[in-house]
C-alpha cells in the first residue's frame, strides 16, 4: 500500500507559505481597484471572497490545495475536499459548484491512487451537495490536490470575520492538533489506523446551517475557519477586523487526545514557528506550560469553525452542533479591544 | 536575471496530463449525477463548465495551472492569465472573477519573481474587466501558477463546442507553434527577445464579443479553445462532440515564422507524441510531409479560439477579429460526419 505522506516533503496547510512572506509580498504588486460588486475580497490568498451578482444574490468564492496530509488516497481526497468547502461554510454560504487541482507523478504513481483521491472528494462534495464540474491536471513531482469551491449567498448574510461584537461568547467546533499528530504521521510515529478521531474530524463538512434554526443562525455574527495559521492566527486576524481583543481560556480549547504526546514527542512543522511569530506582537499568553502555548499555532488542516455568537444562545447552538461536532467548544469571548488583539488565560 | 523556463522539467500546457490517460483514470470514478443547473460540466479536466444561477444568468467556471512557458515571470503571468480566461471566452462568456493558484520554492526563489508573475497575471485581469479576489499559494519545488476564473453568460447564449453546423467555416484567431517553439527555448536554442511575436500572442486575450456586433455573434454556432490537445485534439473534440468532421486545409493554418524550423530543429515535446496517439483513428491526414503533421499536434498555451461560424459573415468577422488577431484566418469548414471526425488537406 501507497503510503502518501512518505512521498513528499511537508504535508497539508503546513505547507502554506506564511502570513507574514505573504504579506511582504502582495504588499508589492499594484492591484486596481475591484468592482462595486466585490464586497468581500479575503485579502489575497486568504478566506472566501464575495462576489454580488444581483441584489439577493452573491457568490462566495474559495480555493485550496496541499501535499497529501494522510496515507490513504481516498482520506486525502476526503479531507482536501472538506477543507476547500470549509471557506464557503465559513462565510455562511452554499456550496454549489468545485473544479479540481491536481498535480501527480505521472511516471511514478499507480493511476489508481489519482481514481481514489477523486472519489473521495467526489463523495465529500456530493455529501455538501455541490457539483463536481472540472478541473485541471499536470503532471508534477509530487501529488497536490484541492479545490476551487464556488457557493450562493445572500448578500446580507454573510458571516464576515469583521463583526465580532462585545460580550459574544467565542465557540469552536472542531479539536485543534491536526499539525502536530500529522506531522508525527509523517515521522512515522504514528500509524494512521491510530488517527481515526483526527481523519474523522478533519473530512467532517463544516455545514452548521443545516443543524441551527433561523433564529440561532442569526445569532452568529462572525465567522472564521482554523487552518494554516492555526487558532492564533486565524483569531488575530478575525479579532482585528472587528477591532476586538479575543479573550480564550486554554483549558477549554479541544484537542485531540494524541495532539499534546504528539507536541512532546518534538513533532513541529515550520508553521508552527512562523505562526508564532507572525502573531508575536498581537497576543498576550498567560500560560506558562511553553507546549500548551503550542497548540494555539498549530496549523490545522480542515480545522473547525471559529464562531461569535450572542450568549444568550450559546447553549441551544452548542447543543446542536454537538450533533455533528462532538468536541465543539465555548472557548472564550470578545471584548473591548486592549493592546493586544488576542488574550489567552490559563 | 532567472530563466525560469530552467527552473522546470517540463513547461506550460506541454505539462498537461494526457487525454488518454485522462479518460482511463476518470472513467473508473463514480461520479453522482450532477444537479439540473449544470448545463455543460465541460467533461471533467476539460475545457470550462456551465452553472445556471437564475433563467437569464449562468456562470462560466474554469481552472488552469502551469509551469513557466517563458523566462520573463511578468510574461509568465501574463500568459497564465490569459490563458486561464480563454476558457470563459472560449463559451462566449464575461469573466467577472479570478482565484490565483501559486506553487513556488520559498526558499530558492527571489519573492521579486512572484511579485512580477502576480502583477502581470492583475493586468491580465484588469484588462479582461474582472477582479482578482484571491488565491492560494503553497511552497513547492518549481514554480506553477494559474488561475481559476467565473465568468458570466446568458444561458441561452453558450457558445458550446457541440453545435458546429454543416456549412460551416471554421476560423482559427492565433497562430500554432507555442509548443515547439517554447520548447526550443527551454533548450535555450531561441533567446527569449527572439520571441516577441510568439509571447505577444500568448499574452493576447481571446476576447472577441468586443469587436463584433449582436449578428456577427450570432453567426459563431459553436466555439473551442486551442490549449494543450493542439489543433488535431480540441479540433477533434469539437467535431465529435457536434457529430461532424471538419475539414481543414493544412495550408491555410496560421503559424509563427520560427514554428516550422523549430519543429525541424526537432524541439518536440511529449505531448506531441501523445496528441497524435489521441486523434490516431480519428483523423486522416492527407499531408505527406511529416513536419507539416507535426504542427497539428503542437500544444498550444494561450492558443486561439477555434470557430464554427456561418459562411456568409466569415469575412467581415475575420475582417474584424484581424484588428486584435492579426493572423486569424479562416482553416476549414464542417462536413457531413464522415468515418473519420478530422480530414486534413494539403
Amino acid at each position: 500500500m501507497i503510503q502518501l505522506t512518505q512521498t513528499v516533503q511537508k504535508g497539508g496547510c503546513a505547507a502554506k507559505v506564511s502570513a507574514t512572506e505573504l504579506r511582504k509580498i502582495l504588499a508589492q504588486v499594484q492591484f486596481p481597484p475591484n468592482d462595486q460588486n466585490v464586497l468581500v475580497d479575503g485579502g489575497l490568498f486568504d478566506d472566501a471572497a464575495i462576489y454580488k451578482i444581483t441584489e439577493d444574490l452573491a457568490l462566495v468564492q474559495t480555493l485550496d490545495f496541499f501535499t497529501p496530509i494522510v496515507d490513504s488516497p481516498r482520506y486525502f481526497g476526503e479531507v482536501a475536499a472538506a477543507n476547500a468547502l470549509s471557506d464557503v461554510y465559513a462565510m455562511g454560504g452554499e456550496p454549489k459548484t468545485a473544479l479540481a487541482i491536481l498535480a501527480f507523478p505521472l511516471a511514478t504513481m499507480e493511476s489508481q491512487v489519482i481514481v481514489e483521491v477523486l472519489q473521495g472528494a467526489s463523495d465529500k462534495i456530493k455529501e455538501a451537495g455541490a457539483n463536481f464540474v472540472g478541473g485541471h491536471s499536470i503532471d508534477d513531482d509530487t501529488l497536490k490536490f484541492g479545490l476551487s469551491v464556488t457557493g450562493v449567498i445572500h448578500p446580507q448574510k454573510v458571516w464576515s470575520n469583521s463583526q465580532a461584537q462585545v460580550g459574544d461568547d467565542l465557540i469552536l467546533t472542531k479539536s485543534l492538533g491536526t499539525g502536530t499528530i500529522c506531522a508525527g504521521l509523517k515521522k512515522q510515529t504514528y500509524k494512521e489506523s491510530e488517527l481515526s478521531e483526527v481523519i474523522s474530524s478533519m473530512s467532517t463538512l463544516n455545514r452548521i446551517r443545516d443543524l441551527l434554526n433561523a433564529e440561532q443562525l442569526a445569532a452568529i455574527h462572525s465567522a472564521t475557519d482554523i487552518t494554516g495559521f492555526g487558532l492564533a492566527g486565524h483569531g488575530y486576524q478575525m479579532a482585528s477586523a472587528s477591532r476586538k481583543t479575543f479573550r480564550l481560556y486554554s483549558s477549554q480549547v479541544p484537542m485531540f487526545s494524541l495532539a499534546m504526546t504528539s507536541l512532546q514527542a518534538g513533532n513541529l512543522t515550520k508553521a508552527h514557528r512562523t505562526n508564532a511569530h507572525y502573531v508575536e506582537s498581537n497576543a498576550r499568553f498567560k500560560i506558562t506550560d511553553p507546549l500548551r502555548r503550542q497548540i494555539f499555532f498549530d496549523p490545522q488542516t480542515s480545522g473547525g469553525l471559529l464562531l461569535a455568537v450572542n450568549p444568550r444562545h450559546t447553549n441551544e447552538i452548542l447543543k446542536k452542533l454537538s450533533q455533528r461536532f462532538r468536541t465543539a467548544a465555548k472557548i472564550g469571548e470578545v471584548v473591548d479591544s486592549q493592546d493586544t488583539s488576542l488574550v489567552i488565560e490559563e
